[in-house]
């Protein structure tokens, strides 16, 4: 039962899919608001729903109060796409409810009281769908949710309004990123209801050439429509990425390539921007059959050598020693 | 009987060594102005003084007149240090002897009639002397040189008098150029009578961090005392440099040249000037313990993979196509 970057890439492009719910109760104000004893009341309520259940579903979940989480595994969790960067930076009574592959978290007390999310490798939106649905089932079969028969569930921000949902896909779009096509796409995009987020989400900068695209409408439309556009567009972009591979030279490609697979073997510090670029190179190599890495995986890599996840696993560094373990691992990596 | 950039590098800073002495022949006008026949002539004369004398050191020597050589092979000299650019660029009627290991060549009417000229790897400023010697004993012997009591030896261009000796070390300064003093060093040193100049002498710019340091006075000095006082500031550079190399940080340092070993083994592409400051890189990890590239040596390949020694060796190409072929060489010379 490994996470969603640790299985193997099955798509060239879309590396990852995530669909979000956000629900809210009747009876308590939105989480913003909600004192300690609110919190409490809301964290007991969708354990008991969720955990309590009695599906075999149920039995993979467990609960956990975010103070009882250290510091660097909070963060390693927001650099594996777990939790919310929000989450992570307030997390007095909130809690949440997580499998042991990671694939599915609900955060309880972000912005809204419950957020469902399900992430899941390649582009498995249906899938995705599926098993957040089940939690919304067991949730809703045992909560009073804040729903109303004209404008759908109610949340805090109303850019949420309707649906809850937020089906995003994250794609790996170097070719197009390098031809200056990217920002032509993000623009079309905007037009029609979407949105492009970096890797870490709203706010943050694209790095290795990995893009999130999501769903901006959740009002007046159904789930399985915004997910059938969703997945139009990825298909479209993906089409239009793996053109722009083939359209680089050959032998400019491949020195590409191969290169950024010369310098991971052998360096020995580097910082985790330049690890996104690198490796960005070498999985589009990957899967375009310039270069075999046999059953390493590039994304695992990737996630594995960001900050804290090096932090959780070697204690707390300075970046400068973050960059020498990391060229370490990617070195042993690459040589093994 | 390899060539001097064949040879094992047997010093960390210099790598070559070159001593020439220009002459001149009384009864004929400068080279410059020499016609078809005086050139026959003065090419006839310098040819039975060397070739004739019946020593065994004759014997390891040929006359080749450089209208028979092809056009990529003249380059190629000049790309393996030779002959001159300029002598390459006007050959008609000009001339060399050249030692089978190619540490001697005796250019016949490049800028003076006769260009004795000796190369040989590392620090070996007498051993390179004394072979030029032997050539000037032979020379003089059954030649009149246009010499003066007073000057010397009689030049086209007047920095050559005296002596007509100049003496120089090409010298690698990676970490010198790395931090900024060489050009401190530069200026102090054409301060007292050295000039220094980039890997392809006048006007060429430094390739590979390599620095061709020389003697400028030829006047008033003995052969001796020129010699003397370029190894000595030839021995302060060096250290100059080694103590640069120390300063960088370990890891630093490290990292730099082992992505340059990455890059160079993997590499699909790459340019000349690129190939030098890799192989730079490669280089001083080698002459500081960083890593060891067993028998293989960087100067033999900097200098084979330029562009006329890869025509010669892979017929005329473009440069794109030398490109690869760069790569070629150095990947399977890397990977071997």
């Amino acid at each position: 039962m490994s996470s969603w970057y640790s299985q193997k890439q099955t798509d060239d492009v879309v590396v990852s899919t995530r669909i979000r719910l956000a629900r809210n109760l009747n009876g308590f104000p939105f989480a913003a608001r909600m004192d300690a004893s609110a919190r409490e009341k809301v964290n007991g309520l969708v354990k008991k729903a969720i955990l309590e259940s009695d599906t075999p579903f149920a039995k993979q979940l467990r609960f956990i109060a975010m103070n009882d989480v250290p510091e660097n595994e909070v963060y390693a969790m927001v650099e594996r796409h777990i939790i919310s960067p929000d989450f992570a930076e307030n997390r007095d009574g909130r809690a949440i409810i997580i499998s042991q592959d990671e694939s599915i978290c609900v955060m309880i007390g972000e912005e809204d009281h419950i957020r469902i999310q399900v992430l899941l490798c390649g582009l498995q939106l249906e899938k995705a769908y599926d098993l957040a649905n089940q939690i919304d089932e067991l949730l809703s079969a045992g909560l009073s949710y804040a729903f109303d028969e004209q404008l759908g569930y109610l949340t805090e921000c109303p850019t949420n309004l309707g649906t809850g949902m937020r089906a995003s896909v994250m794609m790996h779009l170097p070719a197009c990123e390098n031809n200056g096509t990217v920002a032509q796409i993000l623009e079309a995009i905007g037009k029609i209801g979407f949105t492009v987020r970096g890797i870490y989400g709203e706010g943050s900068k694209a790095q290795g050439a990995l893009y999130q695209i999501s769903n901006q409408i959740t009002l007046g439309i159904a789930e399985k429509n915004a997910m059938g556009n969703l997945a139009l567009i990825a298909r479209q972009i993906a089409e239009k990425e793996r053109a722009a591979r083939e359209a680089i030279d050959r032998t400019t490609l491949e020195d590409a390539v191969w290169r950024a697979y010369g310098t991971l073997k052998y360096l020995r510090k580097v910082s985790s921007e330049e690890t996104a670029k690198l490796i960005s190179y070498v999985s589009m190599g990957v899967s375009m059959g310039i270069l075999s890495i046999g059953d390493k995986n590039p994304m695992e890599m990737l996630i594995e050598t960001q900050p804290h996840m090096l932090c959780r696993k070697f204690g707390e560094k300075q970046a400068s020693e973050r960059d020498v373990l990391r060229a370490d691992m990617i070195r042993k990596w690459l040589q093994s």
